[in-house]
């Protein structure tokens, strides 16, 4: 078994190795810097994982790992043109740095670099690794068009913002485990489970994600405290508080919420009053706590000896456990 | 043997039968547009072709001929972004009908759709078919960027002119015949001439694209007569004329050139005046000549009945023919 290390190492190593055509670099440079921004790399060392889990060699989910990180950062590139975002992983994003026509271009190259990628797999695996990846790809699509479509509401319920991160971050860890698995030899309903424990850890932790992002401590989580309230962001804690939330909170997070507001600190600290006296941070820890425990159901029935499934519980804890 | 209106009446009902989710109208609604709009259908009737030369079943062609259908919409809706298009075939181009992002979004999912088709060949034929189609769809991203760097470069060589049409526009006409070829079951020299030929054909293609800009039949061409000399549009035609002018037809070119030219009218006959001079219409109509006879020496060496390469060869004099 590897472990998280040294896939993380493994999942590095073959990115700085990865080459693309040197003549036309307006397209292909961009490929390399959004490739070379720090990362965590969850989603290929989930593959590499998930293939870990059914074979000693993992040689054969090293491309397919690969094409899921580039995938994912295809995603962020288009994704941050879309949300005009200035910044990622705090260096300027590809259509700030280029221009937007570059971040569109180099991303759809991106994606078919992706699918050369997975292409690559043992033929005997290439139809199934496809079809899990193809159908994914869509889903993350269509997650980002909800959360776009969300911007322009003015009310978001609970189950169609959690439909929303489960398409657009959750099936991607649960389709990188998945597709890990079937380039391991695992049978269907094996690598289906371990779809369904990466899609409810995808979405405890986005879940988590958000609780942090008010709760959680500043110096750990490295990202100013309130940033999504600031942003007046459609998170869980915001929708849920609506839900809640009497005419009196409501009114005073509506006049919080106007774009006008002024004193941002006293924004932050006067809307988090609010959450908690509706126990808001209660509710989403119970909602985080229910996902991680459908997660591990689903891993449960996935038929290896226990010590290969401690890698994976040792991952799913540090990512839900992180900087609280 | 299917006629070239049969080819394109399958394509078009299988065009109309397909049908996208309909909970999120935003992400779909512009590939069903952009798919109905007007258009030859000669990607996929090249994909139907080549599949019907060695098989008179082509039923497993229809899902790469609608998935190569797609993946060309999907260039035109992400190129039109690029180019701020307002029309496409007549109609507000998706950016402008919808919005840059609804474009850019759909245009990503479409690309996905285009691999699900595609996926869908005989899994004896799926690798190949794979590969053609990663490769070519990595090559027309390349054809786009340098189509983009040219609009910035002040001089432009031929050899690099015929290079950025032969990525952008030609690769996918081979590509088309390829994947048919191989879902026919032909074998690989013979899939490869008939890339050849495709490829060949594109070239001649655009030339003659360029070529009736100026010296078509404006009725039967269907477009403005000189739209690319008013928009100072680098195509053969231009390059060609300041390779081979003098300092006194350079200098009448540059004047015509500049931004505040007026008097379009005059504009256009005075650069066709330059054109004429210097034999430009003589050099263009060699050249396309050169690349359709090269088409044709690819599809010699197919070694299928001479019946069954009338349709292409018909088809190719009336690519070729049409409206001069």
């Amino acid at each position: 078994m590897y472990s998280f290390k040294e896939l993380q190492h493994i999942v590095d190593t073959a990115i700085k190795k990865s080459v693309y055509p040197g003549y036309l670099p307006e397209l292909y440079d961009p490929i390399t810097y959004i490739m070379s921004l720090e990362g965590k790399r969850l989603r290929p060392c989930l593959v590499l994982m998930g293939c870990n889990l059914f074979s000693e060699d993992i040689g054969a989910a090293v491309n397919p790992a690969l094409s899921v990180e580039l995938f994912h950062n295809f995603t962020l590139m288009h994704d941050d043109i879309m949300d005009k975002a200035p910044l990622r992983r705090g260096a300027p994003t590809v259509h700030r740095k280029w221009n937007p026509n570059t971040a569109i271009l180099s991303g759809d190259v991106m994606l078919v670099e992706a699918y050369k990628l997975m292409a690559k797999v043992s033929p005997g695996y290439l139809e199934k690794v496809l079809d899990i990846f193809s159908r994914t790809a869509a889903l993350v699509c269509e997650g980002q068009q909800l959360d776009m479509n969300f911007e322009k509401q003015e009310l978001v319920n609970i189950q169609a913002y959690l439909q929303m991160i489960e398409l657009k971050t959750a099936v991607l860890l649960g389709a990188s485990l998945k597709i890990g698995a079937v380039t391991g030899g695992a049978a269907n309903h094996e690598a289906e489970e371990l779809y369904g424990f990466g899609k409810n850890l995808g979405i405890a932790f986005q879940l988590q994600d958000d609780y942090l992002d008010l709760y959680g401590n500043p110096e750990k989580f490295g990202k100013q405290v309130g940033g999504d309230v600031l942003a007046n962001k459609k998170t869980y804690l915001l929708i849920k508080a609506f839900e809640l939330a009497g005419p009196e909170e409501e009114k005073t997070l509506r006049k919080w919420l106007r774009p006008d507001a002024p004193r941002p600190e006293e924004k932050v600290s006067e809307v988090k009053k609010v959450f908690d006296a509706l126990g808001i941070p209660e509710k989403i820890r119970e909602e985080t706590a229910l996902f991680t425990s459908r997660a591990f159901t689903h891993l449960d029935q996935v038929a290896v000896p226990a010590e290969k499934k401690y890698i994976l519980c040792d991952f799913a804890e540090k990512l839900l456990r992180r900087e609280k």
